[in-house]
């Protein structure tokens, strides 16, 4: 604790918390698979292919904030790690369908090739989906015991309503539409709030869920993380616009040249980064006053929009 | 009632029961289908193409007789016609993503042209993720209540076993992994169990979840799911060799033509008749002797091996 009595200061403080969090999230994931030897070899190997390489975390970063928030202990909770390695389940078989040939066409993804350009196309179909299958037997059998069952059936709803129809996958399926044609600010903020915005809100709902959130505070906290998605999609874009491959670990200017809508192409790119800044604050804003986390909330959402990949 | 004390009995009832059945699901399935008009119009419309075409909608007879078998009220509880929809969403989506070009290649699905044939690869596999993703939102949501909380919790446990890289999809990659290569009677027994007697197993448990049933009754009526899905496995097998294409509403004789592991191929057909014969044998003795159901757990068991379609 430092001398101010900030429980948590600083980017540097931030830097190594992001540090431990993904060694953290790491191990719940390699919990999560540890039955994947009784499966064929290569699917399990294109699953910890698609789930274990260098990726930011920032999802369960999240889940692991709000459960801090809600939980003094929350930050060691099994059940937090676990959830959290179910949103990082779900992120990375998005990732896996969305670069597939006849979706975005990506070849390098996280710095490596992507899981069809290793696998084939039916293996990363089926990693993916094996991947979406496993998040939800993971949400929903952790924590154990009848007493915490509603949290279980909770979380499983929370994660589905935000990467289904409704949420990811709607946003993918217009985004994929846009290409090519004139878009508006309100079309683009539809596709990424469904897209980035809903998955987000969740990751951060999850955590104060397992920290013993009530349904109030619930919701606040999934507007944080919702508003928080936005601004981390609007930089992303920003970024595929001024960014080299090798910070960016993907290929910069794809969503440009396959005409996709994003900010800079529709504001400009000073514009562009005001907006994330914007969202930054509106996030920002919904962070309560006393909360017991909140300098590195502010620390974490600030580091969402001044990133350089 | 017939003079015989028997609630259902015959061939002829089971045809006018399955009938029903189907009307029932599909309801069901429009419940579940409630929300999707915030949903892009084409995401939307592949989901009902792929969900809602002609279907024997067996999984979700299975759900419902072990509900009525469990539950006297059972055959019209909402949370066995729910979690019926759930299973038969899991069964479209793993069709639609079977069905792709990468995958087994198929044009004919059902009578109709396969969904990527008629809405584009990417559009058919964000419809099949969807629904997967829809099935595990409406298992943990129904039914309501913080007193059945432990049931939907233990509902997408047990599908999301039978459906991810443990069941269904392991089963999908090690049928891919096999064509061409010489199969085994247990190398195939292997794919059957996991592509296919997986989810007829998690259909059967969801039911007895859903009518109550104990634990140690659950793990029965699991196994007679296990058991028949293996014979309509084999049978399925059968037909791909003797049906049509207007009776079997797919295209006949692609499995053995893309060089997949079968009974038939492997045993001769004769061979292959008698397996499923044996396998549905086996279903059958799981049925306890005085199962409220049983007339018509053992009529839905013989319908399985002699269907022609």
């Amino acid at each position: 604790m430092s001398a101010s009595g900030r429980t948590a200061g600083g980017p540097v403080d931030l830097a190594a918390w992001l540090e431990d969090t993904a060694r953290w999230s790491d191990r719940a994931l390699e919990a999560a698979l540890a039955d994947l030897e009784g499966s064929p070899p290569r699917l399990a190997e294109a699953i910890r292919y698609a789930l274990l390489g260098p990726g930011k975390r920032l999802r369960p970063a999240l889940v692991r904030m709000m459960a801090a928030q809600f939980a003094p202990s929350g930050e060691g909770d099994a059940a937090a790690s676990l959830s959290a390695a179910a949103v990082e389940c779900v992120h990375a078989y998005s990732l896996v369908h969305d670069d597939l040939p006849c979706m975005d066409d990506d070849d390098l993804r996280r710095g490596r090739p992507t899981c069809h350009k290793v696998y084939g196309e039916a293996l990363a179909i089926l990693a993916g989906d094996a991947l979406l299958t496993l998040a939800f037997e993971v949400l929903a059998t952790h924590p154990a015991g009848d007493a915490l069952a509603a949290r279980r059936a909770d979380a499983v709803a929370i994660v589905a309503r935000a990467s289904g129809h409704a949420g990811m996958v709607g946003g993918q399926i217009a985004d994929l539409e846009a290409e090519g044609s004139p878009s508006t600010r309100e079309s683009l903020g539809w596709i990424h709030r469904h897209k980035t915005g809903a998955l987000f809100s969740a990751a951060a709902e999850l955590g104060a869920l397992h920290g013993g959130a009530s349904a109030a505070e619930r919701l606040a906290m999934a507007r944080f993380g919702h508003a928080l998605g936005l601004a981390f999609q609007v930089q992303d874009d920003v970024l595929d616009r001024t960014a080299d491959a090798a910070s960016l670990g993907k290929t910069p200017g794809k969503d440009e040249r396959s005409g996709k809508a994003t900010y800079p192409a529709l504001l400009g790119l000073e514009a562009a980064r005001a907006e994330a800044k914007r969202l930054a604050e509106a996030a920002a804003a919904e962070i309560p006053e006393g909360a017991r986390v909140r300098d590195r909330l502010l620390d974490f959402t600030r580091s969402v929009v001044d990133r350089s990949r």
